[in-house]
């Protein structure tokens, strides 16, 4: 009997970097599933089966069978032990622990930059609105951060890519697309790492009117 | 040659619930560690040495000879990896996931209940503010996560203990040691995770006037 395909919960506009990241790793890996979406601006997320499945009542939530999985760096460490090839984490220990610690970062710092440049400026529409003074320095530190991890001056931040790269390059495009000031060599990878075509998957889903 | 001690940085007040975390796994693996602290508030975290040293200028960065990683998640995870026993993480594939998702949600949702209820509420002194409506809100989310969590009516998340353990009960007492009101089963347990002796080594940690 075949398996039954995940199912992959994401917003209803498609703008979580969150469920993108998901979205990105069951594509990478060739796993088969279906994309649902919730409609947060409604509540859903906080109503009926979705809040009995997602503990945190959040996207993304995977379902893989009778087993429901919310958090998406939690989703990647299971979809990864689940399916080891191709991998979305580094091999070697240190830099498998690097990669992890851009995921968490990504998810719990800057958010000025989250906040002022929500990623409605990347998948719908840029903002003209001026960043603030914390913002502006959210950016010096995330510019920091990625000068030092892309000093190598590959493609990617490990080598070859992982699911850290993805996050990373939301974060800079959040900025990069929005026409935000942005140094070039930091520009030319939140590029290349949009091209991918798992990335573009998501990107190019269609989207309704906000 | 005797391997050299790792360091755990930590704030100057020991109230990050993240450093904590970080303590808590390095005693429970019983590997030796020197403790120091960065003073935050003096921005020494932005700074010199740590600012190079730490890619996210945050605390806890655990430093391993010359391999230097922040974000306690990112930590844990790696001392998981390079010293497997005893064990902060479930074996089993799916209840490993459900552990990383409550990682993941503490340290990225409730900022009502993070905001009004810092640590210091835990480590100094109580407070009299009440919690505003959005905390209420966030509270009744952690009360309704936790009670499904524990629904089994074990000790622990997961069976025996693990590291996810540590991080709800931190969120739990930011209420329950502030006198807050809290469902007895929920004070129950985060009352008897404080009593393990690894998180008492934190919490009896001398600590500096505020
Ligand atoms: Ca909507
Ligand atoms: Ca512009
Ligand atoms: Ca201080
Ligand atoms: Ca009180």
């Amino acid at each position: 009997m075949p398996r039954k395909p995940m199912l992959l919960f994401a917003d209803a506009q498609y703008t979580s970097p969150y469920a993108m990241s998901v979205f990105v790793a069951l594509t990478e890996k060739r796993i088969p599933f279906e994309l649902k979406t919730i409609d947060l601006d409604a509540g859903a997320n906080r109503e009926g089966d979705y809040a009995t499945r997602s503990l945190t009542q959040r996207v993304p939530t995977l379902v893989d069978g009778d087993f429901a999985l919310s958090e998406s760096s939690a989703i990647t460490e299971y979809l990864e032990e689940l399916r080891p090839d191709p991998a979305l984490y580094p091999a070697d220990l240190k830099t498998r622990a690097r990669a992890r610690q851009v995921q968490a970062w990504i998810r719990s710092d800057l958010l000025p930059i989250r906040q002022e440049r929500s990623t409605n400026v990347v998948f719908y529409a840029p903002t003209d609105a001026p960043l603030s003074a914390a913002a502006q320095q959210a950016a010096g530190k995330l510019f920091k951060a990625a000068d030092a991890l892309l000093a190598h001056g590959g493609d990617h931040l490990f080598g070859s890519w992982t699911i850290a790269d993805v996050d990373l390059a939301v974060m800079l495009n959040r900025l990069v697309l929005n026409g935000d000031d942005v140094p070039a060599a930091l520009r030319a990878y939140a590029t290349r790492q949009w091209e991918r075509e798992s990335v573009q998957g998501w990107v190019t889903l269609q989207r309704p009117p906000l």
